[in-house]
């Protein structure tokens, strides 16, 4: 047998990692499913049925490749959001479209910043084409934006990366913050703005799709409750469209997906009914923790973070909930590790979640 | 209004450049649609029954994120392969595994090996990470292996790409000539193996999964219908597949693509029907084009490339054909641009694109 062929020089010094362990696999190892699917902050509410008509119509034609320039879905969100079409390119969902991103910006060896515990995936696609992260601590729960500031200009950062709405904490900065964000940002340094949850918060920042600063990531994964999809899109002055051309994966998206993206952005009426039950079920969550003597952080997501005060009694619980099988996530860094983060689900779901969590916390150990 | 951030300096240098137009995108410009589309090599067979139904099933979980170790495929494709899950890895489609070859082995700067006129998504990628291609022409329509791997010794190539069968010639090099193939390559050199249209050729090499010399890509796209879909697999060692962990898209497949070719696969007789009408089919071709005074190239796939002799000729014939909206292609690069390639699709898809080509050959023009 013939020697093994080398991998780049980059690969070759990657360590193995992945950016999450997906339930299934935490399932396989436990030999037991979860009854209670809470941690990947995925909409219990599903899809619009309209969009899941379309889906199942669409699989007609599962056989045909999909539009690689997704014309129809970037017409449809080209006059939603007032934009042209030239300012929007289809992806796999934004952790596509997150490595799209970096591989178009972040040159080798050059920073990018983020928060300390913030979403992994990120990360993983940075040290995957050779950039450095250096990290910023949270702080109040919250992305502290004048240290991810002076970070970016310490470290001559090429990328910024934000979700906002935050992602593990909920957290929220104004759309008066992130103006100001902006405007401080290094002239070298482009912001990563991940806006997943952005359906779930306040008024965003108004578009400017011609804002050389920023790149805004959205998706139907969230508030539209199609993660299985896999599509999302991103928002971003023509002249990066136009270069993200010259790399992307054109047949990429699925076709299904493409139908159901656009009749999911044409039922208005059942995400604002989404929009509406997962705030009501945020002020139950509220309640939740106040009844379980615990905190609970504000929250402008589909998800909340319970606040155990410590990363031992986090932990344990999590453990607990696991036990009683519903899936959750504890975040992994400081101090967002004292948290426990759980989706906010249907009502049936809501109340399964209290149920458990309570036996949890009247259970001895926790 | 700040500058604009610049891109890496790969991305700066890289031409704009799209793999194919699309044609959704032929359709547009024309302001009209094609009747017949036969010229994406898609299954006008569809996907089976069984996984139409699985797919339809499925879409009640389109909410849930795909697993992102596809185990439960990974588990049928290792079964009906004879391997282990651990030399497999899933992706959306071989463009997307393709990619992540390129990525994984060559280095920027280095040389990749490919047939003037072969797939070009593949040099798309392999321009994309910075690699360079070197180009070997068609000898007799088909790929000149001994020529290619001279190249690869010449130029140092890390990468060799072959697509068996072949794309857009339909031809097809034995598995002994695939094993001599693999004992000539240089020590440095990769073969990337496309193996898209396996199912539809005579047996394949025997699987050899540790074999350090060989990457086999396949795909649901073709013989199982699903391209709309995305999904696709590797065949690599052990090691090989773990470095591709390191960096690949881990929620990027379709969930509902990953239940559907479960199905697909399950479903052997549907296959062997798609199978056997194909090669049927490929027989009505050769027929039509003795009829209409024209050779046709042998072909391994569910296409056939119709020879007519000079580009200019061809070239004539593929627009005649558009005109009456029937969607073939004619290969860019000398020699392969004097035919047309036209997939088998169904019975009555047969008698219509026969009736339409008779009907271009005999008018004045061509």
């Amino acid at each position: 047998m013939s020697d093994a062929r080398p991998f780049t020089t980059l690969l070759s010094a990657l360590p193995a990692s992945v950016p999450f362990v997906a339930p299934e696999a935490l399932e396989r190892r436990r030999g037991e499913l979860f009854e209670l699917r809470l941690g990947a902050n995925e909409s219990t509410f599903g899809p619009s049925p309209r969009a899941l008509a379309a889906m199942r119509n669409e699989l007609e034609r599962a056989s045909l490749y999909g539009d690689p320039e997704s014309f129809e879905l970037r017409t449809a969100l080209s006059v939603h959001l007032g934009l042209t079409r030239e300012h929007l390119v289809i992806g796999s969902g934004i952790d596509d479209l997150l490595g799209l991103a970096v591989r178009a910006f972040l040159e080798p060896g050059s920073c990018a910043v983020t928060s300390l515990g913030a979403y992994p995936t990120f990360n993983y696609h940075v040290a995957g084409y050779g950039g450095r992260i250096e990290s910023v601590p949270y702080r109040d729960d919250r992305n502290d934006l004048d240290a991810l500031v002076d970070a970016a200009r310490r470290h001559a950062a090429r990328l910024l990366y934000l979700a906002n709405p935050d992602n593990p904490t909920g957290s929220y900065h104004d759309a008066a913050a992130i103006a100001a964000l902006l405007d401080a940002l290094p002239e070298q340094t482009l912001l990563l703005l991940d806006e997943a949850y952005i359906e779930f918060a306040p008024p965003a920042l108004p578009f400017d799709a011609e804002d050389p600063r920023v790149i805004r990531l959205r998706t139907f994964s969230k508030a539209y409750g199609m993660a299985g999809m896999r599509i999302g899109y991103a928002i971003a002055p023509r002249q990066t469209i136009a270069a993200f051309d010259k790399v992307r994966l054109h047949f990429g998206v699925n076709r299904v997906a493409q139908a159901g993206a656009l009749s999911a952005l044409a039922d208005r009426a059942f995400l604002e009914g989404v929009l509406a039950e997962v705030a009501w079920g945020r002020e139950e969550y509220t309640r939740l923790a106040t009844a379980l003597g615990l905190a609970a952080l504000a929250s402008a997501t589909n998800f909340m973070a319970f606040d155990l005060g410590s990363p031992e009694r986090a932990r344990a619980v999590a453990e607990g909930l696991t036990a009683r099988r519903v899936f959750v996530r504890v975040p992994g860094a400081t101090p967002l590790n004292r948290l426990v983060r759980a989706t906010v689900g249907t009502p049936s779901e809501r109340r399964r979640f209290g149920h458990a969590l309570e036996g949890v916390l009247k259970s001895s150990r926790v």
